[in-house]
C-alpha cells in the first residue's frame, strides 16, 4: 500500500461560487475520487484550515506521497510545517506540486529558486508529451487539448529539471515546461501545471491519468529515519579481504 | 570589472594556532592574494564578525561574484542575510561555496537539499577532471594530488548537478563529486570541495587556478532588478505583423 | 513477461583456460542463471559465433531487453547488425552494456562519443551508490568491495549521463562513473562497469542484484513499430472544440 | 582567432528561384556576411559540390567551429567525411547544426538517436528564451516572432540536452526545443531550429545574434591530437609525495 495524502488549501471552494460549481467537494476530493479506483493507494485528504493545517506529525510521517494544491493562502502555511514537509521529502517522501503550488512554500523550499512565471486566465492549452517512455507518460497521448486553462508561461524560474515530461502550448503565444521531475534528497518531486481552480481540468481523463501515474512514480524507493553528516573511519584501514 | 567579494567566517584563524600557521591573514586574504593578479577583478573581503556580517546591502548589491567559506559558525549567519544572498543570486550574482560551506545556510538555501556527506580529517585526495572542456577546468591537469585534505565522501545529498567538473578520490576508500555547477535563478553556483582550514590547500597552484576559473565562470551574464510573477496580455491578440 | 536476450561475444571462454575456470558455461549462462529466479523474465542467450551472430531479426524484434558483453571481437560484429540493434533501441528496446562493451559498436553507436577510458588489470574496486532512490539501486548497500576487478578510470568519454547511479573507487588511485543511465529514442540504456572476464564479478550477489534491477529498469514502457518524420496538418486549423 | 567554416549543401539555391530570391549568394554567404563583423573570426565557406565536399583534411583540421546546413542531399555526404567530422568534434571542434541539419549525417552520428520530428511549411513561430543567463542568449529578448518559418514540432527524438536555451511556439499548435546544447567528446554541439531555405530567417537580427553567440560558445576550450584508450600504471604505486 502507498499512503497518499492530498493537501488542499481549500479556500477558493468556500469563498467562490464559481469554483464550488466546478469542485463542489473541493479539489482534494475530486482528486481523491479518481485516485480511489486504485486498490493499492491508501488515500487521505487534508486542508489548510484543519487542525495542525491537516498535517500533524503522525500523518506526515505516515505519508508516502503528498500532493499539494495551494494558491491564495500560501503565506498561511506555517514555516515550521514547511520545514517538516521538506525534511520528510529528504527522507524519501514523494511530493507532487499542482498548478499554483509553483508558488507554495514547500515547493519553493525544495527548488531553491523563485519559481516565478507569467500568467493569464482563460487561455486554451495543448499539452505535449516529450518523454513518451517515462512512467508518468504511460497511456497518455502525444498531445491533447485543455479547452480552458490558466496560461503559465516561460520563463519559469526553476532549477534545470532532471526530466521534462510535458510541455504546454498556449493559444495566446506562450510555451511552458508543464510537467517536470526532480530528485531532492531521497524524495522525488513532480510539478504539473494544469489545474486552475475555476476550470474543470481535474475532470479530464488524461489529466487524471497523469496525476495517477505521478503518484506511483514519486512513491518512495527508499526511506531513512534521518539524514546525518557522519564521521567515518577509513575503509582501507579497516579492509581485511573480499567483500568487507 | 567583476566585483568579487570573498566572505569568510574567519573564526578558526582567530581561535586556532594551527589554522593561523597555515593562513596567517585568514583564508579570505589568501584567496584575495592569488585572485589579485587579475586586473579585471575588483576584490573585497568580508568576515562574519564585521559590521552587518560584512555584507551590508550596498556591498551585496554591488557584488557580482560571492565566495563563501564557513564551518564552525554557520548558525551565526542571520536568516535575513541568507535571504538577501539567495535573492541576489536569483537576480544574477554568482556564488562559490568552498569546502565546509556545503553546510552553510546560503548554499543549503540554494540547493533545497540537506547537503549532507561523510567526512574524516587528514586523508589524501586525488582530484580528477571529468569535463576537460569546461571553462572551470581550463589549464588544469587531468588529475593532481592534494597531499593532506579532509575526506568528504558520498553520498553527497545534493540535487543532480547541471555539470560535474571534478571528482575526488580519497586514499581511505571514498569518492566525491568535488566540483559541481548549478544554475539557480539568473545566477550560477559552483561548489568546490578541497579547502580544509588546517591544510594548505589554497596555496596549491592548481587549486588557485580552479577557484580563479570559477570566479570568471559564475560571473553574471545578465542581471535584473527584481523577479516578478507578472500577468501578461495575450501575445497573439496583440500581434499585428512581423517582429511585433 | 519481459523477453530478455543475453548476448555474449563468448570467445574468451573458448580460448582461455583462466576465463573458462571462472565462467565454465560462458558469461552469458552465468548471467542467465542468476536472472532465472525471476518468473517474469523469459530469457534467451546468444553468442557472436551463432548463426546470424545470435540475433536474427525475429529474435531481435522479440527482445525487450538486450544485455551485451563483448571485448576482443568488437570488430566482428557486422555493421548491419549494429544498425538493427540501434534501430530496435530507438523503438523501445532496453539495452545494457556490460564492462568492456563500453567499446562495443552498438554502445558507441548509441552514445555518439568515443567511450574511451583508462584501464589496468587486477585492481581492487569499491562501488559507491550515489542515487540510493533509483530503481537500479534497490536493496544495494551504500558501498561494497569487488576484491579483484579491472580498473576503468576517468576520463570516460561519454555524453553527460541522464542519471549516475554508481561511482567506482580503485585502490590504484582512479575514480569512474561505473553505473550510468541514458534515454535514447524510446529505449533506455544502462552501462555497468564491473565484469572483467577473468574475475568472478558476476558471482557476487550485489552485482547480480544490480544487473537484475537494471533489466527491469530498461524494460520498455512504450514500443512503436517505426520512427517517422511526419508532415502534420495545423492542429489549430483543425480544432473544433474541447479535446479535439 | 577562431577558425570558422560554414558548410552548406548549397543545392536549393541553385535549383530554386524562390530560394535564390531569399539567399542570392547562398545561405552560407548570408551567414558569413553577418559573422564577418567580428574581427576575431576567420571565416571560410564550403559547399557539398566543392572538391572533397568542401572539407578536405587540412580544412577540417584547421576548423575550430563548423556550422552545417543541409536538407535535400543528406545522403550525398560520404560516410567517410561524416566519420572525420565526428572524430574532429571528439577532439574539440565545435559543431552547430542549423534547421534541417537535424537530419544530417554528422548530427545524427553525434546524437545517437533518430532526430525525427514533426514538420509543416509556412507557419509562424515565436521563439522563447528559457535560459537568459546562457552565453548563447546574450542580448536576446525574452521572446520574438519569426513571421514565416517551417514548423518543427515535438516529439523531437534527441538525447536529453545538457542545456535547453530556446523553445519554439508555433501558431498551428506545436512546441519545440529549438535551441539545444550538448557536450560530445571534447566538442560542444548546438542545434538551432529556425532557418528554412525559403524564409528570410537568417536576415533577422536576433537570429544573427544567436548564431554569432553560438559560434563563440562552441569554440573549443581544449583540443587534443587523438583519443586513446590507454593502459595506465597504478598512481598509488608510483606515488612518492606531494603533488606527484
Amino acid at each position: 500500500m502507498i499512503n497518499v495524502t492530498i493537501w488542499n488549501e481549500g479556500r477558493h471552494e468556500i469563498e467562490s461560487d464559481e469554483v464550488r460549481a466546478v469542485y463542489p467537494n473541493g479539489i482534494h476530493n475530486c482528486i481523491k475520487n479518481f485516485l480511489s479506483i486504485n486498490d493499492d493507494l491508501n488515500i487521505r485528504t487534508a486542508v489548510l484550515d484543519d487542525t495542525d493545517n491537516g498535517l500533524p506529525d503522525d500523518v506526515l510521517e505516515n505519508t508516502d506521497v503528498l500532493l499539494w494544491w495551494g494558491h491564495m493562502a500560501h503565506e498561511c502555511v506555517p514555516d515550521e510545517l514547511v520545514e517538516k514537509v521538506y525534511n520528510r521529502v529528504m527522507r524519501g517522501m514523494g511530493f507532487i506540486a499542482l498548478h499554483s503550488a509553483h508558488f507554495s512554500k514547500p515547493f519553493k523550499r525544495l527548488m531553491g529558486t523563485t519559481c516565478s512565471l507569467k500568467w493569464r486566465d482563460g487561455d486554451r492549452e495543448r499539452l505535449w508529451c516529450i518523454s513518451p517512455n517515462h512512467p508518468i507518460a504511460k497511456d497518455i497521448p502525444e498531445s491533447f487539448n485543455i479547452p480552458v486553462e490558466e496560461m503559465y508561461g516561460e520563463r519559469f524560474d526553476i532549477p534545470t529539471p532532471d526530466e521534462i515530461v510535458f510541455m504546454g502550448w498556449f493559444k495566446g503565444g506562450e510555451v511552458f515546461r508543464s510537467g517536470c521531475c526532480w530528485n531532492r534528497g531521497l524524495g522525488k518531486v513532480f510539478y504539473f501545471q494544469p489545474g486552475h481552480e475555476s476550470n474543470p481540468t481535474y475532470h479530464i481523463p488524461e489529466i487524471q491519468k497523469i496525476v495517477t501515474n505521478a503518484v506511483y512514480w514519486v512513491a518512495p524507493g527508499k526511506v531513512i529515519p534521518e539524514v546525518e553528516c557522519p564521521w567515518v573511519p577509513s575503509l582501507e584501514e579497516a579492509y581485511d579481504g573480499p567483500n568487507k
